[in-house]
């Protein structure tokens, strides 16, 4: 979820060369795309990138999924003067784990974000305008609805493994349980089944900064002075819990933003992580929209792979796939401890899952900023699934 | 910090009676209070509470520290209509642990609150009005200063214990260095002897979030709409970090405010936890001053007990009292871990320091609303104290 990813892969080979957005749009007014709450959509567009090639039997696809704030840029540049690459590029490339030489790897953008896919800020063809808050509610289960169209626009059969951190790792679960026949293999990383109260919490927050910013004015500011100041705040919140007590304690301790300031005489002083919140906020200022910030922070709290299975018991033993779950030992948003639980819970429940635990101090963000630890454990899976072919 | 406690609190025994609140001024034009930043106040007023007498020797003092949004009510009720007693209640009365038949209870309003304390919201005598922004920063230390003014006024010539919570507890540590010779023994609960990263990052969120509200007006809203919504989302902010996962998890789960409600249709339909977020926020804005809240946790990140000595290790040197450290377990603002490393580097400087860890799943509010767990260990240093008579 965090811009750390992007700053630690500048400067790393050009394996994947100069990639390009593409885009799949589907639906009318005639068939539209009805989302889970029965509300539609008359028109859904979503982004996605293509690194390597699809192969004869169209089956060896991995899927990528983003987190909150991402987008479908998992790999590889758009210019040779963009000095960053995709959030996921130390995993996907010629030889890498994610071997495009091998694998055709597809990173969509989800529902309701606003980096290529339709959400609030796209024009509602019945109104003349963006949507908005009459962009209906949205889940992971609907992100994963769309997703499964494009996958069957590219003329994919199957699915070798969806994987994700996050919110991606949400997707990657629902693509398990709602398309079972069609995924091999899913690697939930600082993730979940189902979001839980604290998950919630931390987002209502985020969601009530964004609102009490005077410029969002009820989600009616495209056009005129977006609520920045609501959205860097969010993003602030969202910061604090995707690090850890020891990584901020090794990166700012009490450090002044600069030495000659005398902290004690001023309200506004500033420690230097509060400079670091300040900068990671006004960098989201820059490439997100504050409406998609809600809808989709709103569709991880309806995160549920239970819903309309009665238990998640039931929605686990639909599960056909692989499953490597993996947990960050200094995670604050997704414990450990919880994710090693959900591992026993699917093996009661007859799925063939697998726990993995990443030594870091980085938190939630180590699944963006130390992805290489993720490569062996990956790595592991993949052979496992070539040999059960 | 949380309310929880008082309500665990409601229906116990009446033992404190009816007790008032009191208040002591010091300071003119001709003598101010010179802050540690060397601005002066030229009047301050705390308020405080007694439970209990002084002996002849004027020595059996324990002082009750509260956190960040308390007050100088620790115990028994203002009126029997009252349902409400103190926020340290079970812990102070004839024959529990800090025993008002031989111990006399001091529990002063911390400097820059709002609760009878000076603060921003007082009257600047030059101004002729509140001071809002033009309050001058105040530290943890200052707040220690004022209440060593209270303690000479009241002619206590000795604290046998020093004792709070999370601000409380640095307070306690700010009263064992800057006035070594004053104090036999501290506990702070919670707490830390300088403030971490993390901390700061909260709390400067918090701030945010008064500053984004319209009706903050750069702190000068006295006398019209007073930015509740800011100050209500810094308290859902501070409330996730004052309870734990687990115990979210076992109070709110996913459960919905309203089992009729479709949650997926609208964006504020609302979760459990969110409800009690809301509430938490609402309940803050009736009793505590957004000013206060930006000034208490400025002097919350301030909290360094070295400043002046050159040396964590040279501060911790200069204590003469018994030190007992207690850490709860699933803490997420002060990780237990942390004060045990604390307790270490105060015994290579020669502190005769303990630790102690509280079992408890309601993270940093345990020391609230699980303080009977703190019964013992307290117990047993009052009584080391008085064999060391």
């Amino acid at each position: 979820m965090g811009d750390l990813t992007m700053e630690a892969h500048e400067g790393v080979d050009e394996e994947n060369g100069l990639v390009e957005i593409q885009y799949f749009t589907f639906g009318s007014e005639a068939e539209p795309f009805v989302l889970e709450n029965q509300q539609s959509l008359p028109s859904v567009t979503t982004a996605y990138e293509v690194y390597g090639s699809l192969n004869a039997e169209r089956d060896n696809v991995i899927l990528v999924e983003h987190g909150l704030t991402g987008s479908s840029h998992a790999a590889g540049r758009y210019s040779w003067e963009n000095r960053r690459a995709g959030y996921c590029n130390a995993l996907i490339g010629p030889g890498r784990v994610f071997d495009t030489d091998k694998y055709c790897v597809v990173a969509p953008n989800a529902l309701a974000g606003c980096r290529g896919a339709t959400g609030p800020a796209s024009i509602d063809p019945a109104a003349g305008k963006p949507y908005g808050l009459t962009f209906p509610i949205v889940t992971i289960r609907d992100m994963v609805r769309v997703q499964k169209r494009l996958i069957d626009h590219l003329g994919i059969r199957r699915l070798q493994l969806v994987v994700g951190g996050s919110m991606g790792g949400m997707q990657a679960f629902e693509w398990a349980v709602t398309y079972p026949e069609m995924v091999r293999a899913i690697c939930p990383i600082a993730s979940c089944s189902r979001t839980g109260a604290q998950s919630i919490a931390f987002n209502e927050c985020m969601r009530r900064a964004i609102v009490l910013d005077p410029d969002w004015r009820k989600g009616e500011y495209y056009g005129g002075a977006v609520p920045a100041s609501g959205l860097a705040l969010a993003r602030m919140i969202g910061t604090i819990t995707y690090l850890s007590d020891p990584i901020m304690e090794q990166m700012f301790g009490r450090k002044p933003v600069d030495e000659t300031t005398s902290l004690e005489h001023s309200l506004h002083a500033r420690f230097d992580v509060e400079r670091y919140l300040h900068e990671e906020g006004e960098k989201l200022v820059k490439r997100f929209d504050p409406n998609s910030y809600l809808y989709v922070t709103r569709a991880i709290d309806l995160h549920d792979i239970s819903r309309g299975y009665g238990s998640l018991d039931a929605a686990y033993r639909r599960i056909q796939a692989r499953v490597l779950l993996i947990g960050i030992r200094s995670d604050i948003l997704f414990d450990p401890k919880q994710i090693r639980l959900m591992d026993e819970h699917l093996r009661r429940a007859g799925v063939q899952s697998a726990y993995t635990e990443i030594d870091s101090d980085y938190g939630h963000d180590a699944f963006l900023v130390e992805q290489e630890k993720m490569a062996a454990p990956l790595q592991a899976l993949l052979a496992t699934l070539q040999e059960a072919v």
